[in-house]
């Protein structure tokens, strides 16, 4: 039989959100991708800092995780249903700094509140219920997409059963803290910034310089000299050109402040905030948590996840070997998508076992 | 029997200064400090980037190595003359972009001519004949003072016995190229800096964040998260406040364009580079060489310069445990400071050996 499989690219709209700060945001739009098994069991998947909610794509154009999503791949969308959104605050579709605030008309801006990331998964939520979808099989993310999947397994247990959380650790550390300011400081002291009041679709230096900021986080020192060895063309370091595309090419699809608002948020991320700590999180924490670390990720240490993970009741921790350090989560799916497959088996395992009792 | 201590902060001027790119400088200053025995053998110590040459200093205002160097300490001036100039390029007395051009009476600015650490060398030994040193017993440095003490063993090995290389590698790798680009990148495309022609004393926002990207390099994630622990002040987190404080402090005192010129002279330094390539030189270094690595030196990865080590034949590669990562070189002086003493207390006992013959 075949079985009913979707690609849809679509947006829904809640009309009310009230953030921690205590602002409510009405008529938010949450841009998503949804593909897989209609009927199969929902898997959620956050994305990172840049990027969007198109995971899978299509053939034409690939989404970031194409190589861990599909018909019989690590994620099976022959079996699930996947739906990942644009984040709140991003400017990828759904509600962020450039969109119109319909209470006055005009582009949001710098007013656009401060979000944090339980914001993100409460409007998230808040959007799967509108979609008539009651309960997901597993949240799945990495790096800021990895803070709301952490999130998600505090503020709604009850909802979902796993949480796979990959790259982050439970808390943005002072060291993150240290890169975002300069990204944050970058974009907010270009002259052109002008607090924010930039024209529409400004590319702002500052804003490519704090992609560069990020991209010395991503990867390794080992893979940085390894691609480039000190080579030039014109009098100019490959690796300096590289930085310069690659801060180009962000500056040209990212809205600035809205990049200040997902850093900021980042910023906020520190699961046992206003929750007697992290400790209390981890050993209170109901959802099964498979967390991954990669090795040589400079931000996100490998071992503030273990520790945090194996005082979580019902958990796995796994450490990948890679030379690509933070960016691991993006790439080589053959060293890690096994587990996260092996682990959405126990549910194909468990169903069957219900279903043949 | 008193010994000749001398304490002096001068100046020397160099009448011309043929740079690698060819072209000449007339009437090069160097100001230095000399410090110690008058009549002992010399030690030459380099500085870092935003150091200078005030490394041992006085009781009301200590220099950068003050916990290294002094009688009865690990560089006892009470047997050795220390000397320390200011870099050439630098802009705390030495020739550099902030000096005024004497051909032109107008300050050098941006036209000041790209330098090496190659450069820096030649113009320190053109110094130290003018001053009548005619022999040095250790050229000692780390960083960016690392850098010209590796290059002092390959340009001048009959004028000097020992090379102490600390926190430093062979070249400057790609990731540290990446990350001088973007405090390049942040200093060129501030908008004050004018194409370098800022007004004399302007102090330029990029500076202070290239110097914070230099800051996140220097120490380790396990110091900043163990100093800051996400704590805040004002909604502001301390780590935010502490870079600005950083960044501030050095735009007040460094000129740009010499940040420049100095992050540009790191970005040439490779040992190898028209010489066969590195492990030619290594094999051909005639020096005794000492490096010392410093664990978690995020750009001075520690397997480099002990790679190099190994492959000269008189060396000696030491690997200094602790949490400081580069900026190990400028503390904890009772983990290294040892290996410096022991290693020149071979020059006292070849003395009393060949005096007693």
């Amino acid at each position: 039989m075949e079985k009913p499989y979707t690609y849809e690219v679509s947006s829904i709209t809640i009309p009310s959100l009230t953030l921690e700060s205590g602002t409510t945001l009405k008529n938010v739009d949450l841009t998503y991708e949804r593909t897989g098994n209609k009927d199969g069991p929902a898997i959620l998947v956050c994305h990172a800092l840049t990027g969007t909610h198109i995971v899978k794509g299509t053939s034409e154009d690939r989404g970031w995780w194409d190589g861990l999503i599909g018909p019989g791949s690590y994620i099976d969308t022959e079996h699930f249903n996947v739906i990942a959104f644009n984040v709140l605050g991003g400017c990828e579709g759904s509600t962020g700094p450039a969109s119109t605030n319909q209470h006055t008309g005009e582009r949001y801006g710098p007013d656009f509140p401060g979000i944090t990331i339980r914001d993100m998964v409460h409007a998230q939520y808040k959007a799967l219920q509108q979609l008539s979808i009651d309960h997901i099989e597993a949240v799945i993310g990495g790096s800021l997409g990895g803070m709301q999947a952490l999130e998600w397994g505090a503020l709604y247990p009850a909802y979902i059963n796993k949480v796979f959380a990959l790259a982050v650790t439970p808390a943005l550390n002072d060291y993150g803290l240290a890169f975002n300011h300069i990204g944050i400081t970058s974009i907010e002291e270009d002259p052109e910034f002008q607090k924010g009041h930039y024209p529409p679709g400004a590319i702002l230096k500052g804003l490519e310089i704090a992609r560069m900021v990020g991209m010395v986080t991503y990867r390794t020192q080992e893979l940085f000299d390894q691609r480039f060895q000190r080579e030039k063309q014109n009098e100019r370091f490959n690796v300096e050109s590289y930085l310069d595309y690659q801060g180009k090419k962000l500056g040209k699809r990212f809205d600035p402040n809205s990049y200040l608002t997902l850093l900021k948020a980042m910023n906020s991320h520190d699961i046992g905030r206003g929750r007697e700590g992290t400790e209390e999180v981890a050993k209170n924490y109901q959802c099964e948590l498979i967390s991954i670390s990669y090795e040589g990720d400079l931000i996100y240490s490998p071992h503030y996840l273990k520790e945090f993970t194996q005082l979580v009741p019902k958990s796995e921790h796994y450490f990948i070997s890679t030379s690509f350090g933070h960016d691991g989560f993006l790439v080589e799916f053959e060293k890690w998508g096994g587990i996260i497959a092996s682990h959405l088996k126990n549910h194909y395992v468990q169903r069957v076992f219900t279903g043949s009792k």
